[in-house]
């Protein structure tokens, strides 16, 4: 096998076509097919391209939500399913908590501890993103019960109380979250995603306290004083908040965050304002959870999003999911739930996606990917600067770190035309926010294939002009 | 690669024996190991036998929390995964809800559909148990909410409060559930599982209403009239909680129950009980959400516990995982979101899962697995009368469905102890509810394993009497 990669986009009809309408009806009578974009051909994609049942061939800036890290069918990722030895990872996959293979911890330590947070030497694997933050809040709310109780020994009250869903078993604790941000859909995770009505609408939901997330103005050098100060306005607000759900006997357990808010429209903020936050949370007495779901993984040019604050401790947990393949959570060590059983379920995980993810890593240290990354999203930023001084009535806010970049675009139904229109070019993206394009490029994708991109782009752009 | 199985359990040492031990210091540095039993050679492990890493050999009747559907490394599977045109289905893992592979409309037919439940053709992926019952818990929700509105076009108010956890956008609904039940982890699933303290304690819940599980007597034969009563009883006061939250506010939109409740002790209900509380739901407009996570997938000698009711129509949604590989749910055509990105994640599964259920189904017909669990149920049941004939002080209340069977022990140090014990004579089983054994052995546990259980058992009770 080798490493092998189609030369451009070829497109052969509309998108989605015919053979993708007839089983998008197909797949109607079995499900709700309103998200459906078109069906592909995974067997035929290759590196940056995704290929659909109808032959088309498009350069991929989307990946998947951004959960591909190093393209499709990855040499190396096929290899490693011919190796007999890997075989049984497959087919019988364990109750992770009470039955781990013999390969689980070196494999933990080869693959996610290889690539540790600072400060962090111990990770849970989970299923999924939002399994990885429910679980994460859970080892927030018992490791702040803890503390206010001043020992791990539970009343007689607590645990009756529990039981029944009341408390002081079923304590009156609550995560601060940040308007805009997107932390999974799960009923916990729910109550802390404030980026689209469609997700919360009808689900009950917790009272629990939502800062504002900083509003930068850009080009960022022109403001840098206005956005220091909407910066340290929500701070503020967030202390505020901590206070009066304090006051309200709602304590805040812990604050989530994303460095990058990326459902909610690739908001960005200064790395001094994660500090103070971080400092913020250790004031109150909060747990500091950062969601890298979406930015961990290394699109942004590191492995981790955090990691571009230069901090040693940036965080008391830090979730994953997506590009890392499983989904988990790493913590400091006090994070660690202190009896068996409550951070639990069947799998726990998977380690068959472990042993993709060791793969995965030895190709981005074998490649230098992460350069690759910072030497793409240059030229990205670049291009998408040059674009928005081009048609600025149409394009603004061009902004990113690494190849993990987005713009906005005058209005919403002028964004999800030009997605349209690349598409029907050969160029794949995603939204995001109210009127952004967001680039969310495999770890793989070169400078050619920037420019690749932009020569599409401007094509779309310069036919809506 | 022809079937093989060992003749067997062998046991080279204690379990957890010098190698395991080693290997759960090495795991404890990275993460909490209070629940680990033993790390496994699953490269060895074949049928019903588990291998561990110090050679023990033992025979297999908790199946990783009832999790493995056929046994270890059945050649069916094994034979899978050599084949290069299911390669992609592992290396390309897709977001389903957007991009879908061509093959799947005819793999959910082949597998899923192709067990539906009575009344359903329809089916949403998700990749665990909880996350299942998080995203079947939001399907009733939005459908009540509907059906609330009369239309589903919700007002400014309720898309501007949702986005910040308020009424009447995130409304006050509920789940009803039941004192014993298990339905997961995450904090929707949470406030509906009620089986051990240590799964809820210090984790915030919804005030929701939990009805109690009838407390059946057994012998059945000797207590019909006292158990007729006693459902009843907990039928009435289902009635009683339905009506009490909609005076409270907080109207039922859905029950979920378990047909025999497995982590809270394998408490079973008649059929009877199951039609009247299908009723009820109808009449109070609650939607009715029946738990498959653990019964579902052939154990109880149908492929769907609530096969034995006899109904047509027995629920609105049916939710599994663990045996059928892929988490989901199953859902009459109302329950559907009626827009898209209403249930949703990344990921919605896992193809390669759906690959794995197709052949596990095509093993369970071809072998005729089904057939095969009900005579070992009949004997497996038929011993542990037996057995609680032999030992009227230690053993009492044997019961069960095909081989989902349980058995109370006269308290919880002596279930723990004999647990232990069975393993050092090689048989795995796993407890449930304050005292009872649960066993929980795959679709290819047959006769002659039953009897092998059985002697052990026998031993490790005569020791103890």
């Amino acid at each position: 096998q080798v490493e092998f990669e189609y030369d451009g986009p070829s497109m052969k009809t509309q998108v989605p076509g015919p053979r993708s309408q007839e089983l998008t009806k197909q797949l109607g009578d079995i499900q709700n097919v309103g998200a459906v974009h078109f069906f592909c051909n995974y067997e035929e994609s290759r590196g940056n391209y995704l290929v659909d049942v109808d032959g088309n061939r498009m350069l991929d800036v989307y990946t998947q939500i951004s959960s591909i890290p190093i393209g499709y069918n990855h040499p190396a990722l096929l290899k490693l399913m011919t190796n007999p030895n890997n075989l049984s990872a497959f087919v019988n996959r364990p109750a992770l908590g009470i039955l781990p293979p013999e390969n689980f911890p070196d494999k933990l330590t080869e693959s996610l501890l290889s690539v540790a947070p600072s400060g962090m030497t111990r990770v849970q694997t989970m299923a999924c993103g939002s399994c990885s933050n429910e679980n994460a809040y859970k080892a927030m709310f018992i490791w702040y019960r803890n503390k206010e109780r001043g020992h791990n020994t539970p009343s007689d009250e607590d645990l009756s109380s529990c039981m029944i869903n009341q408390g002081p078993g079923c304590p009156d604790l609550s995560i601060l979250s940040f308007m805009g941000g997107f932390h999974g859909r799960t009923m916990g995770c729910l109550a802390t995603t404030h980026s689209k009505a469609i997700h919360k609408l009808d689900v009950p939901s917790f009272d629990w306290p939502i800062a504002p997330f900083p509003k930068l103005q850009y080009p960022l050098e022109e403001f840098t004083r206005e956005n220091a100060q909407e910066e340290a306005r929500c701070l503020e607000e967030v202390e505020d908040l901590i206070v009066k759900w304090r006051q309200k006997g709602k304590p805040v357990a812990g604050i989530v965050i994303e460095p990058i808010q990326a459902e909610g429209g690739d908001n960005h903020a200064s790395p001094d304002f994660f500090k103070n936050l971080r400092n913020i949370a250790r004031k109150h007495g909060c747990a500091f959870h950062v969601d890298e779901v979406q930015t961990g993984g290394g699109a942004t040019g590191k492995f981790w999003a955090h990691e571009h604050w230069g901090m040693d401790d940036p965080a008391d947990i830090v979730s994953f999911s997506k590009k890392l393949l499983t989904g988990g959570y790493y913590h400091r060590d006090e994070l660690q739930a202190d009896k068996p059983y409550r951070i639990f379920n069947t799998w726990m995980g998977d380690p068959s996606k472990n042993l993709f993810l060791a793969e995965v890593l030895n190709v981005i240290r074998r490649e230098n990917l992460l350069e690759e990354v910072t030497r793409s999203g240059k030229a990205l930023l670049h291009g998408l600067y040059e674009l928005q001084a081009q048609y600025p009535g149409l394009l603004s806010r061009a902004r990113g770190q690494g190849t993990f970049c987005a713009i906005d675009i005058r209005d919403d139904a002028t964004r999800n035309s030009i997605i349209l229109k690349a598409r029907d070019k050969g160029v794949l993206l995603g939204g995001c926010g109210e009127r952004s394009i967001r680039f969310r490029p495999a770890l793989v994708f070169k400078e050619y294939h920037v420019h690749l991109f932009l020569n599409i782009f401007n094509d779309v752009l310069a036919q809506l002009k």
